[in-house]
């Protein structure tokens, strides 16, 4: 089922005031986190063999989550700042794109999306359907929305664009990590936005998902407008980002989550990585998100392990600069 | 992640005591309830066009989770008193046979296999297996196991057949309806164990199950043992069963779960269950479940609305037989 009438009804509420559409709770489902989220839109979006674009650093289960549903992953390159590049968005577009799945902050980069950044793809995708009578459906996943810094704005995707479709999860903003709770709202003016309500509650049970947890969805119902204090975030985030660029490392300065993506100072991440490794520093090589020469740190750990931590990217980076 | 590690031991460990098969942590996913499980498992199993088969009556959602992974349903037919028809499964295996699932205590009639059933069932899936070179896996699909009555047994699948899968949820057994919580446990012995474990852990991750809500699997984790009193619901079914027969039904007598299957008694059990919701009885079409002609009775209802059936389904009876 759809979710608790109560809680969409929370959910509806708090979402029109972000965006100012009117939603009402037959716009939302409760689902079992953004990944069952997304799962169950692409199932009810997808013909066999329709594209989904996404753009690199992306989040690298996106790949799996439209394979699994018949459709194709058309892989999109950002700009050297991971901000969002419009001609080659352009060239991507095709008659059988269906949809655009954004992350904003961003998962790897911790990057934001500004509001004229946003304005200007809403543009893209409006012209592309014009074009081809095929509406795009831009699909924002957001998990990390409430984690930014620095009073930066994100305006939700349903004030700029009506074929949108909003998927969070409370894993990161209620820091919540192993429930699984979160939702997916569909723009009351959304192309065949009935149809597409009634696929998402079939898919949600076709898929196994069958309903959010009950007692995880009362426990949010309350909280739509709480969020953890990014403020902790943000101190870490100014620690690593003034270690890393004092060390030498290349970093774009992210404006939310709690990632970071610098380059890595040799052109084979993964050797670089594994230099990392025996210096007991763990992350993630970045071809595992579609951008090879880069990784991922996630700092969301205690302060005393990213203290720890200074010494090993010291040492590896100028090991690697011999 | 397949589960809390402590919680899954926990599983292995009641699942060991209860089917004399060594089991350990190693063994258990846990999932978001029993129909995730199935996915995840079909999505583990299947190549394009291999096929599952099912015995009608059978719980409809089965159709819909071969086909979300490309897998093709086959119906297989019971005889009348709703038991398994080993003529009619040996008519429906083929080379392209991936697996069998079987529920018991059934949904929608309340069956419950016997051991010497479920020992035949077995020796003729392992003879198909040596005929063909090709593992045919049992998936058990048993949320309502511990609800059973007259001491009737339902022995563990894992105790009978080296390839086989145990699937539940908790939502029937311990009455937690709308929290997901279930596990999946993969005989040690059955074919491909290993990479079956990593493809059910791959799975669930990229289907957006990710994890089984980690409150529930901590609740869980102490009540493996612990069951929902099933003299409350052997009561009503004695009552209803009671009250039906004497009507002139044509009905199995259940010794499980909360559903009666009986015979519409006019051929159009749409027109019949019709009458009976001008009555006031909501009851389901047995085409719902591959039978036509009959039609399912949920008697999980307070015994105020049991009685209160009784009129209605006297009167469809009484103006159906004139």
């Amino acid at each position: 089922n759809a979710g608790l009438t109560d809680v969409r009804e929370a959910v509806a509420g708090s979402l029109s005031a972000e965006s100012g559409v009117k939603l009402s709770a037959d716009h939302v489902v409760m689902v079992c986190g953004a990944a069952g989220g997304l799962n169950i839109t692409l199932k009810a979006l997808l013909d066999p063999d329709e594209e989904v674009i996404v753009f690199s650093p992306f989040f690298v289960e996106y790949l799996f989550y439209s394979d699994n549903h018949g459709g194709k992953t058309v892989i999109v390159p950002t700009h050297e700042d991971f901000s969002l590049n419009f001609n080659e968005l352009r060239k991507a577009l095709s008659p059988k794109t269906k949809a655009v799945i954004i992350n904003s902050p961003n998962n790897p980069t911790g990057v934001v999306y500004s509001r004229a950044m946003l304005t200007e793809l809403a543009e893209v995708l409006r012209q592309h359907t014009s074009d081809t009578g095929n509406p795009v459906y831009l699909i924002s996943d957001d998990p990390y929305k409430k984690i930014v810094f620095d009073g930066v704005e994100t305006p939700n995707i349903m004030e700029l664009y009506e074929n949108s479709i909003y998927i969070t999860s409370h894993s990161k903003d209620l820091a919540l990590p192993g429930e699984r709770i979160g939702y997916v709202a569909v723009h009351p003016k959304c192309a065949d936005a009935e149809s597409l309500m009634s696929g998402l509650i079939f898919c949600n049970r076709v898929l196994g998902f069958v309903n959010a947890p009950a007692l995880i969805q009362r426990a949010v119902k309350n909280v739509q407008d709480v969020s953890v204090d990014a403020e902790m975030y943000r101190k870490k985030r100014d620690f690593l980002y003034g270690e890393l660029t004092r060390i030498g490392y290349s970093v774009v300065k992210p404006q939310g989550a709690f990632y970071l993506f610098p380059k890595s100072p040799i052109k084979d991440e993964v050797a670089f990585v594994q230099k990392l490794a025996e210096k007991k520093v763990l992350v993630v090589p970045g071809r595992g998100f579609g951008s090879p020469g880069y990784f991922r740190i996630s700092y969301c750990v205690p302060d005393k392990v990213l203290e720890g931590s200074i010494h090993g990217f010291e040492n590896a980076f100028s090991e690697a600069m011999k």
